[in-house]
């Protein structure tokens, strides 16, 4: 085992990451623009996530969002997003399996950031690596669907302390399994209280407006902060 | 972006493991032990699959079997794979997000090898960083799951490639979602033309015999290659 080389590289990485999430924070501060760093294991329900709030923001208020798609290969989501007439740039990470600061401040550096308010990450699709990385989002966001089972707190505790949103996707195939709710809540409030819990369906629009409106309360409480002498 | 030099370390680290990826095989092979390296999504059901193709091969055939379970955290499936009366061992990665050969090394020399014809190790759920470590595996297996949607060969493709067998799990939830089997597979044989595609179900047993059949034939056909002159 030369385990312990690779360790301390990540420590160092870590640490500069850190830095530079940092530098992106200032940046979306000065613009007032709200990020969020969406996160799930792949086929979660990212994208159609991102789209249905998007629509679901676009009809109650006035917020200009963006979108930044995250994959190691392909077009695919950012060509979905594009088709709803939202902004979207795509990263393609290669072979890396996580997002960084750099990664970021990299594309925000293309948008013109006082124009967005909300500005949406979709990370890669992956329970490990990304709650490693500080992004310099606002909000960190994960999503469980029901077919993943109610076991996962227990087997990536880091991705479940590093959110503060858990969105639960696809209850409507709850029935098909033995995804017991009560039980994934437990698990989860015990590795963070604070946790928001979300119970949605992005293919019946179940329990979207709660979300949405969680994140215009987010969006708000950022500018009424900034606003303070 | 420092990208450059993180990626330098990962091409010497995947050097080294690629030698000892070539011990764990000639021990494997001294043994007469085929490893199946079995990687997933989190959630798509790899302990699931253990336990129903170990329940199979138990009835149709004598084949010695033991799981090397490899998490995050948690033990929690290797007590499963143990409550069903399977030898498990398990390895905790810590912060790693894959199973690399120097872990395999230092698991099979606490197992009696001789005495195991199968061993089966599932992988940490995530579909990019276990698909760039050779464990020392006889055969690459991955499970997608139906929830996980059709478009992850284009997403994850040096998973689909570096994979002899794919099994498609949850089939029993096709009828729920616009997963579409033919684009599937079309997009799976693009990227690798040789893939065994199974269908199954975990859940309802459905396509686990044809799945076990061929591991039996592919643990056959490696005691036929042994035994060549």
């Amino acid at each position: 085992m030369n385990n312990i080389r690779l360790i301390e590289i990540g420590e160092e990485i870590h640490g500069d990451n850190k830095r530079e999430a940092s530098r992106v924070r200032s940046l979306l501060d000065s613009a007032g623009t709200t990020m969020i760093n969406l996160m799930a294991s792949p086929g979660a329900g990212k994208t159609s996530l991102i789209l249905k709030t998007l629509e679901a923001l676009k009809v109650d208020s006035p917020i200009r969002a963006a979108v930044i798609e995250a994959d190691m290969d392909s077009m695919v989501d950012s060509e979905k997003i594009a088709a709803a007439g939202i902004e979207a740039v795509q990263v393609r990470t290669g072979g890396f399996c996580h997002v960084d600061a750099w990664m970021v401040m990299k594309t925000i550096q293309t948008l013109d950031l006082p124009q967005i308010d909300l500005l949406i990450l979709e990370n890669v699709g992956n329970l490990i690596c990304p709650a490693q990385f500080d992004t310099g989002a606002d909000v960190n966001v994960m999503i469980l669907s029901v077919p993943e089972g109610d076991d996962k707190p227990l087997k990536y505790p880091l991705m479940f302390r590093e959110c503060e949103a858990l969105i639960i996707n696809k209850i409507d195939f709850l029935e098909l399994t033995d995804f017991d709710m009560k039980k994934l809540q437990d698990r989860v409030l015990r590795l963070n209280p604070d946790m928001k819990i979300f119970e949605v369906s992005c293919r019946t629009g179940e329990g979207i407006s709660r979300w949405s409106e969680w994140i215009v309360s987010r969006i708000a409480a950022r500018s009424a902060a900034r606003l303070k002498p």
